[in-house]
């Protein structure tokens, strides 16, 4: 089955409005296009908070955000308005302990503002400056999705039958597209993703609306559907690489992992780049969210009276049971990938995984294929 | 924390009356206790296929099933009421093709009646006859799955904490109270078991109405649950086991014993017995079910519209993932399950898990407890 080549709404769903930011609720898409409007940067910090948005969501709430708290802080003046800044910066940073998007985004924004040539300009210039440094920061977050889906796009085989777990983003819509460039047939086979049901609704909505008809499992189906030949090949996306190659995801993941293992499908993870703040899985606090988000499915009560829900919002997959790990500078096997930070950021080497010699670093990695 | 000794309504679901047998309704239970009202051997074979009950109660259904036939041909002449009873009982057989309770029960009752000393007897005979058998089969099966019981609590630490998966009615019910008996202290873990949530809805309620108070999570969390010590011992029933020792049980046990090897914790696996007539996995069916019941929870759409579902109601765990299987006469290595049919029916020789010697093959088999 191939797509159709268009850009799917959950690509696009956080939107600066004049009076402010309008997020697309992923908590009740694609049953509801519900939109939610963020007036202020406390606004927004509480929308991720309350799941409006997630996944890359964050990311573009976060500079949404900075932009929102410059305009907030314009009349005031230069000691005032840098500090304004970073306490927001602090708030929205605070809102998701695990994925590190919000706070790079925020130190990107703040760098090259007030924490760096802009520290003593007034509110008035930082408004302009802010939002000029948060739209650079999307673009090029953009232009590193679009390279890193063309990675992961060379290690799917044509006609493969793509297992997904949650819901893979941008990085994912950046493959698909990619493949479909390269003329690759595509399959895709999504868990349900329980709690929240990301796979179930954000996942196969999104491949419905690029042309596709995804398989949904329960999370529980995963081994069933390798064994069945339904899936060949698992991708997910991830919240947090480590340096040394530990996958932060979804609660679930690892689930995947193993299955993949014991019936020796290729295990691909996407990630922008490994986390240099994370040396191993230890330094990666895990957010558990409202056990109570357990005991309901949108909403309706599913588990009897008198239990109590554990929610872990997300797991850790160790390197061996990844296959390899896909950023934007190439696709590096697990324990190597922190020589992403040896490929020259845009250097004709980010090309390796669809094409690097054996020279490259991300060409090494990628030379043993599949197990 | 410690039960309260009480027997759970689920013990005891399927109940005979003047008029028929009223079947508890688990796809509603425990929000709500309808019970389903069979006039009819036809009506019980619906109400198996509409999933009235599942698990055991499919057992005691059949048997109930089998009085109301015989009630149905009273008044037919001899050779008339046979075929009738027969035909009655390929009926309830079809009706779900992966569990051989019901083929084994149905078997046991025509043996002892038409199949057997009875082949001649009239209707009236017949509907006394078989309603003595179905009781004595329904006896039988409970002194077995008591003997189960206390080889399953047998196995289980003081404290242990209990990850189960699906829902294993009699056989999780009699371990239960077997390691009451035995001054243990335990705590569940409760997948919800998607689509279904016989986890969430049955085991979870039975658990509280036994005076626990389990905590439950979605099917992606059994690796988190042992990576955090919230379990540390898997126990589940199973459909089907056969001779080689493959656990058909329902999806998403695969995956449950993948995770318990990952994590080193014991995978203990309930049955009443190995079936004779599967020598292997290849010889048992699994049993597909619309795959629309994936894209819903208790009837509301959670998949968006576009996608299909996929549902295999079982899934196949191979021996190696398995650490000892429990039936009515001891606790077994997989690869030697078998060897129950070894041990006299009965014999001392059945309390093998809980003190038996090396001598006998129960006990040879629980020598090695867990890895």
């Amino acid at each position: 089955m191939s797509g159709t080549g268009s850009t799917p709404i959950l690509a696009d769903s956080v939107r600066m409005t004049p009076e402010g930011v309008d997020i697309l609720d992923r908590r009740v898409y694609p049953f509801e296009r519900r939109w939610v409007h963020c007036a202020t940067v406390e606004d927004v910090a509480v929308a991720i908070e309350q799941m409006v948005t997630q996944s890359h969501g964050p990311l573009f709430a976060a500079t949404a955000g900075m932009t929102l708290a410059a305009r907030e802080t314009r009349h005031a003046g230069p000691g005032t308005a840098a500090g304004m800044l970073r306490a927001a910066g602090r708030r929205l940073i605070s809102t998701r302990p695990t994925n590190h998007h919000i706070r790079d985004a925020v130190t990107a924004i703040l760098s090259a503002t007030v924490d760096g040539p802009l520290a003593l300009a007034s509110g008035q210039e930082l408004a302009g400056a802010v939002a000029e440094a948060a739209q650079a920061y999307d673009a090029g977050y953009r232009a590193g999705v679009g390279a890193l889906g063309r990675h992961a796009a060379g290690l799917l085989e044509d006609g493969a039958r793509v297992l997904t777990h949650c819901w893979g983003d941008a990085f994912l819509v950046a493959a698909i597209q990619a493949a479909e460039r390269m003329g690759k047939r595509l399959e895709f086979v999504c868990t349900e993703t329980r709690p929240y049901l990301q796979g179930a609704r954000l996942t196969a909505a999104t491949l419905v609306e690029m042309g596709y008809r995804p398989t949904v499992i329960t999370d529980g189906m995963v081994p069933s559907a390798l064994a069945d030949g339904l899936a060949d090949v698992a991708m997910v996306a991830s919240d947090r690489v480590t340096m040394d190659g530990h996958v932060v995801n979804k609660v679930g993941t690892l689930a995947v992992a193993l299955a993949a293992q014991a019936f020796g499908a290729p295990m691909y993870v996407l990630a922008h780049a490994p986390d240099p703040l994370s040396p191993s899985a230890a330094d990666v606090e895990i957010e558990h969210r409202d056990g109570e988000e357990v005991l309901h499915v949108l909403g309706a009560r599913t588990a009897a009276e008198g239990t109590k829900g554990y929610y872990p919002a997300f797991d850790t997959t160790p390197p061996h049971l990844v296959t390899r790990i896909v950023t934007e500078r190439g696709a590096f096997e697990p324990a190597r990938v922190s020589d992403h930070f040896a490929v020259p950021h845009g250097a004709p080497a980010a090309d390796a995984a669809t094409g690097g010699g054996p020279g490259s670093a991300a060409g090494a990695a990628t030379d043993a294929a599949a197990r």
